[in-house]
Order: structure tokens, then C-alpha cells, then sequence
């Protein structure tokens, strides 16, 4: 299996299952459990797939349903063992987007694409799933919560992959610093709440 | 004409009277009308179509999109004369659900796609129309209604057609087994709040 | 440089400056201020590209990104210089509006498509990127304002370009009709209060 087809794997899992926890929020049966885990699980890379103008990855390859079907039953049956839903979202969530970054880079590497590209794929690919998740389920998105990193650690890894890159340094390599950086600033900013200075406006906010 | 044009028709204009409804709840003006009724009617198809990377059928045939405005119209000219919009908007959302469902399953069936992905198109070109109008419309989407089969029906509706073309029967058929499955549960729910357990937290939601 | 490009650059950037706006009432970083600046200004003429199967603009040519950060690090460092964000944001959204749907006009000719889908792929140009904007940031869509003129000007705007184009002008006329016609309609509605008349219910509203 190709580390584009792995990475692709374990985002899809673990977006899903961050997926299958909001639905758990809203209260929804079986199937909306599956409905909302698949959206979230692969929105980012079917995103990314059609403006490459690539046949989007779970058409081509249908196990993909099956995976993230497999974490929406998985959450169903054992979400209820959780203290805090919503803590374990966000955990998982750092997770999947530390995975799914690096499938972003993966994919547009694999087309040739110009590192401008590269960049945005990497960035496109971590938030679209969680972006429709959030928005499909009227939840506040989370790549808007204040005063954390998201996008920023999206974009701090698919940087780290293209420095990698032009430097010279093999795809793997390139793909495993991509994950590291983003899931340490990731974890850094809910941890240890490490930020960027927001914009604040000096007139009252209007 | 083809069933999956004829499908498509129906699914397009009973969408629009949806997406009319959901307008004039917004009270916007005949052009936004319109706009939410070509949303709503062409949005699940066109989901479907760009990632069957197939032409977009309404590019194809701008023919559609004159069948949503028409049915714009008479939403905007005879909305006043229903009791209860959000009741009508229920009812008629169901019968678009039971047309546009065979819709995606013709679609994928004439792309020669395998199961997963004829059940997916099935699910996706039913329930992507009315969850953009909802999004856009800021209402709650229909999708998450609470308590209600909605997914569930469309995915009952695409796997009762996957079951008759397994067992060899003609692709007619398999659509209007397909379209009474979806309604007939959709529908049963609505009327006699037929349900699926839905998940239940045993700790106080967080 | 074609007239479509130097439309594409200029909507890029002005979409890019109330994406940037909105992100600055939402408090990001700068990350996400580019990040909702890229997503406006590229959202519209992604969908246009992607439904009309042409190679999405800037995969093809990633200046188009560089344009809309330059757009958002000036709003970041200038954002608390205005005195009213809000109302800074309808008229920049005015004038990118104006230019966003002769850009989609102009694409859809540059297909050789028919008049219904040059009208459809001006308005969609126009309303999406900043529909998209309203949606991720949770604001109420401008597209849905009410009492207002929106969708009704860029369809005028694009109804315009199709009767100059038919009546045998030369595009770059039929785009400047385009422009003005969009531009005057948007303005006159903010400044005078130009409207349609809306839907209004007889009954209370349900």
C-alpha cells in the first residue's frame, strides 16, 4: 500500500470518528451516525480531489465507506463510556488533522503540483472535512474557535513538508515532518495554549 | 426521454417548491427565490455528477434549470395561500427525497459503478439538495431532524434498489422499488413516528 | 493579459478583502484571516471551474492565492483604521460583486456555452465565494439579506452581458455592461433602498 493510500486510510478513520461524536451530540439514529462520519471523513479529500481534477479516492477505492462506517459504529456503541464528548472531539480531532494534512501534501506531490499547491492541498485536505462536519451540524466550526491554532497548524505543516521537499529530502520523510509539526502545535495550542497574536480591533468591535 | 432524465425532472422541480417554500420563509424577492430553488434542485445532482466526473446534467441541458424556475414561480405567486408552510415544506421534501434518491442510483448504475458507490450516489443526490438550501437558508437542516428517519430513508431506498439489481431484476423496477421504499418510510415516520433508536448518552450531555 | 484574468485578479482581490474583514469581526489569527480571504475570493470562480469541468483557475495558476494573502495581511494590519467593519464590508462586497460576475460570464463564453449557463455562471461566480465566507463564519448570508437587492443584481448584471452579446457586441463591451449594470443595481439598493417587491405572507408567518 502506498503512504499516499495509508495516510488516506487513517485520516478517513480517524475523521470519522470525530465525526460520529458530534452526530452522538445530536442525538442522531444509526445512519446518521454513518451519514455524518463519511461527510466528515472524506469531504476533505474528495474536496481536494475534484480541483486536482482527480477521480475522487473513495469511488475509486469504496473501502474507504467501509472504514469510516466501521468508526461510526464503533463510536455508537462506546460513546457513551466518555466523560466529556466534546473534550475527545477535540483530541481526535488534532489527531485526524495531523494525518490528513500530510495525505493533502501526498496527493498533490503526486500530481507534480507547484508548491503553492502543495501548500494549499495540505491546508484544504486537514480542514474541508472538519469545516462541513461543524457546518452540517450547526456546530461553531472549530477551525474559527478564538484564540487557537487550527489553520495555522495545517499550514505550518504543509510548509514543513515543502521545506522538507526542497531541501531535497524523501517523500516519506518530508510526510512525517508534515504530521509532527502539525499535531505538536496542534496539541502545543490546546495544551499550553500556544497562539498567534489575533486581530483585535482598537474601536469597539462593531 | 430516459428514466434518469425523467427522474431528474421530477426530482429537480419538486426540490424547487422546497427551496421556494424555505425563500419565502426568508421573505427574499422572485430572484431569490430563484436562486434557492435551483440550490436546492440541482445540488445533490450536481454533488453527484462531479464526482462521478460525469458532465453536469444541467450544464448538459440547461432545460432543468428552466423546470426549477418555473417552479419558483408558482411558489412565489400561491405560497400565501397554504396554512402551514413548514408542514407543506415536510411533505413535499419527502416526495422530492423519493424521486431524487432513484435519480443518484440511475446515475451511478449508468456510470457502471460498483454497490458502495450506487448506494452512496443514492443517498447523496437525495440528501445534498435540501441540505445546502438549509445551510444557506439558516435553517436546521432537515437531515438532523431529531427523532425522524431522514438519511435512514434514502439509504433504505438505495440499498432496496442495490438488492433488486442483485437479484437480476430490470433497472425500472429497482428505481420505483427504490422510490417506494424511501417514501414509504419517510412518510410512516413522519405520519406514525416510525423511528430507529436513536443514540442516547447515559452521562449528562456535554 | 486576457480580460478574463485581469477579472479574475481583480474579484480575487476584492473578494479576499471582505473575506478578510469577516475574519477580522471573527478575531482570528493572521493564518485564518488569509485562509477566509482564499476561500471568498476563490470560492465562486472554484465552483464555476469545477461544474464546467475547466481546470480550476488557480491550480493553473497559483498567483491568483499570492494575490488574495496580499489582500488579507493589509486588512490585518489596516482592519482597525475603519470605523464601521460591517458597513466597509458591504461596499467592498458591492464592487466585488461587480466584478465577479462578468468574470463568470466571461468563462462561461470563453466554453462557447449557451445564454442560460453564461447567466447561471455570472450569478454563481458572483454569489458563491461570498456565500461560502457568510456560511464558514456563521453570519447571516448576504445573499439572504432581506429588503435588500443581491442575487436580483448579478442576475441583471449577467442578464445584461447575454442581451449585449446577442445583440452582436464584442465581449469586452458586454462585460462592462455587465460590470455597470451589477454595480449601479447593488449600489442604488444600499443608498436608496432600491428593492423588488418581496414575498409577504398573508397569514402569520409559520
Amino acid at each position: 500500500m502506498s503512504a499516499l493510500a495509508l495516510l488516506d486510510y487513517a485520516s478517513v478513520f480517524v475523521f470519522a470518528l470525530t465525526g460520529a461524536l458530534v452526530a452522538s451530540r445530536a442525538q442522531l439514529d444509526i445512519v446518521g451516525f454513518v451519514f455524518i462520519a463519511c461527510i466528515t471523513a472524506v469531504g476533505g479529500g474528495t474536496v481536494r480531489d475534484v480541483i486536482l481534477d482527480r477521480p475522487v479516492f473513495w469511488v475509486a477505492n469504496p473501502n474507504f465507506i467501509i472504514v469510516a462506517s466501521v468508526a461510526a459504529f464503533v463510536v455508537f456503541f462506546t460513546a457513551h463510556l466518555l466523560e466529556s464528548r466534546y473534550r475527545t472531539i477535540l483530541w481526535i480531532d488534532a489527531l485526524a488533522l495531523a494525518v490528513a494534512v500530510p495525505a493533502g501534501v501526498a496527493a498533490a506531490v503526486a500530481m507534480e503540483s507547484v508548491w503553492p499547491i502543495i501548500l494549499i492541498m495540505g491546508v484544504a485536505t486537514g480542514c474541508f472535512g472538519g469545516l462541513m462536519r461543524d457546518v452540517v451540524c450547526n456546530e461553531v466550526p472549530l477551525v474559527l474557535k478564538q484564540g487557537e491554532l487550527y489553520v495555522t497548524c495545517a499550514f505550518a505543516g504543509a510548509g514543513a513538508a515543502v521545506v522538507l521537499l526542497t531541501l531535497g529530502q524523501p517523500l516519506p520523510l518530508a510526510l512525517i515532518g508534515c504530521a509532527a509539526v502539525t499535531l505538536a502545535l496542534r496539541v502545543g495550542s490546546m495544551a499550553f495554549g500556544w497562539r498567534l497574536p489575533v486581530y483585535k480591533s482598537r474601536p469597539p468591535r462593531v
